[in-house]
C-alpha cells in the first residue's frame, strides 16, 4: 500500500471526454495510462482512415507500457470510450524502476506481454485464413463468452454490441457485420432483445467456428 | 560464463532433420528451444492446410518462451528450416528461475516482448488494411532492408527468397507472389539475377508501400 501511495504520487492526473486522444500513436511519450475510471481503447488507423480497434481497457487496467519499456514509438493510439475517463499517467523511468525492482511484478508483466501476444497471433491466424463472414461469427462468440450473462444454451450480451466497434475488431465493414447478423438472426442462432443481444446456441456457434478455423 | 555452462548443464540438447518438428503446436510442453546450430521456423496451419509462418530463428537466438513464462499451450509450432539444426531444450522452471533471478535479463526479455507485438500490430494492420498485391511489396521491402546488400539504390537479396515463403509470411498464395513480382520485374523495379533478387530501387519501392499504408 505505501508502494502503491508512493507511484500514485508520481502519476500525472487528468480526465478525459469521450473520443478524446489519450495517447497519441504519433506523439513522443513514453507515459503508461493507469484506468482510474471509465474505459479507453486501443485503435488504429488505415491510410484511408478505417478504424481498427485492438482492445478495450477497463477501470482498475493500464494501457501504454510498451513504449515505457523498451522506449520505441507507440504502436496504436487510444482514446477514452467513457465520458470523464480518469487517467494517471506514470513516467516511463519511475515504471521501470517500479519493475526492475520487483521480480514478481516483472514476472507479473512478462505474462501480461504474452497474453496480448496471444491475442494478437489468433488475430492474424483470423484474418489469414478466415472470410469475414466467420470472423464475424469468431468476434460474437468471443463477446458471447467474455461478456455474455449464461441462460442455459444461450448467453445474453448487453448491452448490444455496437456494429462498427464489431467490424474495427475484426477488419471489416459494418455493413458486413449487419448483414452476418441479419443472415444469423434469420437463421434463429441470434436474437435481438430491446436491451440485449441473445446467442441462442452458444455451443452450435462454437462448432461453426471450429469447422472453418480446424480446431485451433 | 560460470551462469552460461551452469544453464548449459541444465539443457537437453537434440539434433533435427530439415522441416523436422521441434515444438508441436499440440504437445504440453513449455521447453524453450536454444538454436545452437541451423534455423528454425514460427509456422501455424489453417484448416485448410495453408501454412502461416510468423519468424525465423538463427542460430543464437532463440523460441517458445511464451509457455515456459505463462505456462499457458503453445500458441504455433517451430519446425527446423536447416538439415542438423541443433537444439539446446530448457524446461520452464529453470527458465523462469534464471529470469526472475536476473532483473536485467527480465528487462531484455520484456522489451523481446514488446518487439514481437510491435511486429505482430504491424501485420495485423497489413492483414486489415492491405491487399494481397501490397503485402507482397511491404515484404519485398522488409526483406530489402534486413536481408539486403546495398548497392547504391539498389538491395541484392541472395539467396532468393522462395515465393512459398513470402506468401506464408503474408499470408496469400504463391501464385499470387509469383503475379505481383513479375508485375514488378516487367516494371524495371525488380529484377531477377542467377543468385540474387535484386530491388532496383529501394526508396521507390518504399514510397509504394508507405503511399497505401498512410505513412505509418
Amino acid at each position: 500500500m505505501e508502494q502503491r501511495a508512493a507511484v500514485a504520487r508520481q502519476c500525472r492526473w487528468r480526465r478525459f471526454a469521450q473520443d478524446e486522444q489519450l495517447i497519441d500513436h504519433w506523439a513522443e511519450t513514453g507515459d503508461v495510462a493507469f484506468i482510474v475510471e471509465g474505459r479507453a481503447r486501443v485503435v488504429s488507423h488505415s491510410a484511408g482512415g478505417r478504424e481498427i480497434s485492438f482492445h478495450d481497457v477497463e477501470a482498475g487496467e493500464f494501457v501504454g507500457e510498451m513504449s515505457a519499456l523498451d522506449g520505441r514509438p507507440r504502436s496504436a493510439s487510444v482514446v477514452a470510450v467513457a465520458e470523464g475517463t480518469l487517467i494517471a499517467f506514470l513516467a516511463p523511468r519511475p515504471f521501470r524502476e517500479l519493475i526492475a525492482g520487483h521480480p514478481a511484478l516483472a514476472m507479473t508483466m512478462m505474462a501480461r506481454l504474452c497474453d496480448k501476444l496471444r491475442v494478437a497471433t489468433d488475430r492474424i491466424m483470423e484474418l489469414s485464413t478466415l472470410g469475414a463472414n466467420n470472423r464475424v461469427h469468431a468476434e460474437l462468440l468471443r463477446l458471447a463468452k467474455t461478456r455474455g450473462r449464461a441462460d442455459g444454451r444461450a448467453a445474453w450480451i448487453a448491452p448490444i454490441p455496437v456494429h462498427s466497434d464489431i467490424a474495427a475488431r475484426v477488419s471489416t465493414t459494418r455493413e458486413t457485420v449487419a448483414r452476418v447478423l441479419s443472415d444469423l438472426t434469420r437463421d434463429g442462432l441470434v436474437e435481438r432483445r430491446p436491451d440485449a443481444l441473445v446467442v441462442r446456441d452458444v455451443a452450435r456457434l462454437e462448432e461453426m467456428v471450429e469447422d472453418v478455423r480446424g480446431g485451433a
